[in-house]
């Protein structure tokens, strides 16, 4: 099986022009079959305000009314997109920039109302798996943002760190995948606030004990679920850490395996 | 050699959406190997205004300093190209919104700066011809906004008329390339004023008398030169119609060949 490597960036690094042409950079060099997925930062609710459009949040999270809808439509599949596609095509990667409608490559259906209605938010259903390989063996990078679709002609705004875990096991029958969460901690901590108490390497059964010690709760426990539901679904290994972790194996970093 | 239809959909659809849900329903029943062009419409203009940027225009082409060209990517790139793609995967076309950048499938330069400084407007030097048809082998119909880039990591805002003729010839290698303009009119017209007096086939000779006696005149004459142009370069035959031109053969539009 060829080996393909899907790597998320956040918000974090895309705020930051600067962080964001470096790791495109390291990106372009990285070696082999690769995806990226960014994520959106802040830049679209600069354009709300600008627009005199106030971003309304429940629990946490952008509710995507038409107007918002509109407005990360352009952001992230426009401005952002099309900038990373430029940045890379600079750097020898043929990137190919796209949304979930794009080729059908990622279905999602709008969220269903219990108790919030988050508006045109969108909960990933699947990929288009022979479409994303043809770009592949194309000689493509695929560059997505998050926004998806419905298939009936409704763009969704959706969560980047579900579209990675999907993309990366919906891939992970045609090739071995490893995906590659970047944030801004250098990997899984063993004390928060020490960013080199860097756990590098949790099996399932680390995994367990780490729960039940409770060195991995909060904010941190969801996004190891989502790791783990992609270990569990065909992916070969997961690796989490800072933005600098496709340029230097040498640095700390955490990898998870089943 | 295959059949490939290359059609141009300009702004007065794309400002309607009602025309553009007719025009996109259409075009995603037409028959064989297909590319979408469409311009950008008063979207773009829009949102400059209530950014409060004020639009500069010289000689009547829009002049692309940094801020336009962010809104001109958000606005074609982003909004309405994801648009366009979701509503014909709706209607069952395989579609996939790109830029120039996305697949480095068009590459242009910064419009040399003589009399006047058009800023970030882009001059089309080429287009990948292969990664295109890549997209086409794959069962996908490319659907391109006017945004371009340089290689060089500079994305530019370029003429979606001339990226239409340019992909038709750049593709006229591979295929049997057809070329549709649609626009307001239904043709080439021997009387303005009058849109039944359609000219239904001309070839170069016939071009040639219609330039001497003045009934190719004005605005009409660049667009049928790039015609010709296209034509001259590889294009099997030029369609020049309203947009419903690609459903209804019965009605009138002009076709011009060699």
């Amino acid at each position: 099986m060829e080996k393909l490597t899907v790597v998320k960036v956040g918000g974090n690094v895309i705020n930051n022009p600067e962080s964001l042409e470096h790791f495109l950079r390291d990106f372009a060099a990285l070696q082999g079959n690769k995806i990226l997925v960014h994520g959106g930062g802040k830049r679209a609710t600069q354009l709300a305000e600008e627009l005199g459009i106030e971003a309304t949040m429940i629990k946490g999270r952008r509710v995507t009314d038409k107007t918002t809808l509109e407005i990360v439509t352009m952001v992230y599949a426009g401005l952002i997109n099309k900038n990373i596609s430029a940045t890379l095509q600079k750097y020898k990667c043929n990137a190919l920039g796209l949304s979930g409608a794009d080729g059908n490559s990622i279905q999602a259906h709008k969220r269903v109302v219990k108790d919030v209605d988050y508006g045109f938010a969108g909960d990933v259903d699947g990929i288009n798996a022979i479409n994303i390989a043809t770009f592949i063996e194309g000689g493509m990078t695929p560059v997505f943002c998050a926004i998806t679709h419905d298939t009936k002609g409704q763009l969704l705004n959706t969560n980047a760190d579900t579209i990675a875990s999907t993309i990366a096991v919906g891939m992970s029958k045609k090739y071995d995948v490893t995906l590659i969460y970047t944030f801004e901690k250098n990997g899984v901590l063993t004390s928060v606030d020490d960013d080199n108490s860097v756990i590098t390497a949790i099996n399932s059964e680390k995994y367990k004990q780490l729960k039940i010690d409770g060195i991995i709760a909060d904010g941190m426990l969801p996004k190891m679920e989502n790791c783990y539901d992609a270990l569990n679904k065909g992916v070969s290994e997961v690796i989490i850490g800072n933005p600098t972790v496709i340029r230097n194996k040498e640095q700390l970093f955490t990898t998870l395996t089943l």
